[in-house]
């Protein structure tokens, strides 16, 4: 059993385009939102937190898969099921379902990585090997 | 040879989040802008034109799926490489390669359909075939 | 007494710029959701609807004027206290009043219209005396 | 004789809001590009680069006052005139004036300051004096 936590999102007016529904970016911006929330609920400290503690500074994207099945538009709520779907050495799947109701919005896969800062360069970043201890408090 | 249609952007702070790289769902933004330019480019009107005599009212997303490979940040110029690696019946393939001078930054397949408004429903969309005017002007 | 509507925000990490505060943009962003949010509480239909019954479309602004006091950075919860400050003949003043608990955040005065569509004309819009029905529900 | 700035933005379906005309908190993100714009113009080094030099890590707005004249929509090119209408002792007044070719579209005065990092407290900002060397340039 994976730890499955839910994020909720009201869809607003300017949410869409002017075909009426969601302009798609704004899925992301939400499960970015969602990624972030899921260790939050797990018990993971901010990211401003775990830079001075572990050299976390967040979790980047590296690959993201998404697929949509409906549309959604202005007035609707969505939940976001969130869960990671497999841990690797340096990188982790982080899984959503973006749902109204019973219907199924939105599946997505996203591989994401710890990032450290690069030393001695202001914007690089580099993977680190999963903290065990965020492990821990999201399985 | 397919073409290849170039839309440059110039990455703002504001595009930046706090680990001062480009937050990401900000390149799902500017590969749907490069997607309308590239069908501008083309010569294909703008979407409220082609509602009225195709009833084509825009291309929206069904999958996409992006690698990023490097990251960005504000004061770089990004280049926006846009092409249609496959034509399908009612649907194709949308790819995109953003580079950093000679860095490749992220590449995207997408999935898009040509859409029209559902007869009676005010908010629904349905796929419809390509349009040979529209696929003769992009190829 | 005027009605006073709250509207919650969290405050994403994606919401936030390299100097790790809000992105200013945003807090449009979430008042003109606060804005739309009123009028669904008070009672009065989504647009879609109301453009079919009154040819109302929505409220554009036509002028804001906005006083940001204090910072925010996410992990905040936000709540965004909507009232109507003014009628007029053919447009309303809506305030907000951003807080964090008991830190005042931001202020900000919105002059809007009711608009509908010019007849003839696909994109413009034109303002329309304030529908005595919505004016009721919001008093 | 002050410096007057051009920044220009194309825009975007995606920017568009389901009345199909500019979902006006885009003005504000614009805005703010063409703000950090003026200063790269007048030669003014990158905020991560004044944030060693000088201390400088933005420009945050305090206070903004736009007025919205006429709409726009996607396909419109914009053209932001951007100067620096006074220079007071620890903030100063941006002015904007947004247009498509001769069409006057929004006028904003923004007042900002020169932040630096409140010392001991990672979240905090501070204005500071206007640093004559970044003033020199922009005048």
């Amino acid at each position: 059993m994976v730890k499955d936590i839910v994020y909720t999102v009201r869809v607003e007016f300017g949410d869409c385009d002017p075909a009426r529904i969601v302009w798609f970016p704004n899925f992301f911006r939400w499960m970015d939102a969602a990624s972030r929330h899921f260790f939050v609920e797990c018990g993971v400290p901010p990211w401003h937190e775990t830079e001075k503690t572990l050299g976390v500074i967040g979790t980047p994207i590296v690959d993201t898969h998404a697929r949509f099945v409906k549309t959604a538009s202005y007035g609707d709520m969505l939940e976001l099921h969130t869960s990671i779907a497999e841990w690797r050495g340096k990188s982790f799947v982080q899984r959503y379902r973006v749902m109204r109701a019973a219907d199924l919005i939105l599946e997505c896969d996203e591989v994401r990585i710890f990032a450290a800062r690069k030393p001695g360069d202001e914007r690089g970043i580099r993977a680190v090997e999963i903290p065990p201890e965020i492990r821990r408090l999201c399985e």
